[in-house]
């Protein structure tokens, strides 16, 4: 039984280890890198080995950084007394992407997942208590994922934080903006609801 | 505004250009590569060297091989009188899977999709027509894709080999066995309606 050449097959497993990517998805991208221009291959493998050498983690943070610290906890302009905490550097570039926030952020490794064996060694929770020592820190806003494991997440650190003289906060739950009621599931509308907000007059 | 260090922000761009790949997929698997073992991440930049020093066209069948001929045209238990046109090396891999076609193929350059920009000059037709000079070849099945697309390229392809004493025909039209008739387009329908075929006795 004849399958594909050894080289697409070696590359159609490499593809199928990356999350998301199953057997069929990888064929269709290895038959699309087999035709495509070389100089699109050869733009990849080597955007796969700039990734290794020069991505750095900021060790105030732990973003990932052209250089340490990042150019977030190097900015004078930012709060320093706001510390925001965040799974993610997926979710930290989305909060700066939204543009409203001027404090500080701390990257947690990723949910607290047993299932994706992630305890809480893994969260960095004493570099996060180490960070908070310095005292200049007044209020921590934990934007876990709003997910079970996101919310037992939040409530581990708040457990953990709360000898300590930080507010604690938490990023409103409610009807996400443009969100159309009728597709949105029930716990969110119920937390929209309970979370209600008078009109200002 | 901060986003992800320079090396992220190339090997996202990189990974958008694969098919079917959005800003937000080529994001998640940039992340996941980023922390990813080096080990990992290297050998997917072999296999994507490898795909490109490796991988040659058998210059019979135009499908992918390690060397040319491939095994498929250079076996002698093939049936050398039947030759089966595909779209692509995946649509030859999908029927070698079923392991039931013991003649040889054709591997079109892809269907006759005008979208993206294909027309009949790529679709080697004149190599095909080359390929059946011998008169070793008596019957030529049409597998092109049950789409619009692969429907006009059967068609071109069948204009263009009327004038040869060859028997042309396709793949039989009808219900997927494991199907099931509630989810099954019309046209499907009605085609396995019209193909229906009488009971043995």
């Amino acid at each position: 039984m004849a399958t594909y050449p050894r080289a697409v097959e070696v590359l159609i497993a490499a593809l199928g280890r990356l999350p998301g990517v199953g057997r069929k998805t990888a064929e269709r991208l290895a038959l699309h890198l087999v035709r495509a221009p070389a100089k699109e291959v050869e733009a990849l493998a080597r955007a796969l080995a700039g990734v290794k050498q020069e991505v750095k983690v900021c060790s105030l943070c732990r973003n990932l950084a052209d250089r340490d610290p990042c150019p977030i906890c190097a900015d004078p302009q930012r709060d320093r007394s706001l510390l925001c905490v965040v799974e993610s550097p997926a979710d930290l570039a989305a909060l700066e992407g939204a543009g409203s926030y001027r404090g500080l952020y701390f990257v947690l490794a990723g949910g607290l997942d047993p299932l994706e064996g992630l305890g809480p060694d893994q969260l960095r929770l004493d570099q996060l208590l180490r960070r908070l020592q310095d005292g200049r820190v007044r209020e921590v806003i934990l934007a876990c994922n709003p997910t079970t494991e996101g919310e037992a997440t939040a409530d581990l650190i708040a457990h953990r934080l709360a000898s300590l003289p930080v507010t604690l906060t938490r990023l409103g739950y409610g009807v996400p903006v443009g969100g159309d009621l009728k597709y949105l599931d029930g716990l969110t509308l119920s937390r929209s609801l309970a979370s209600r907000q008078k009109l200002e007059e």
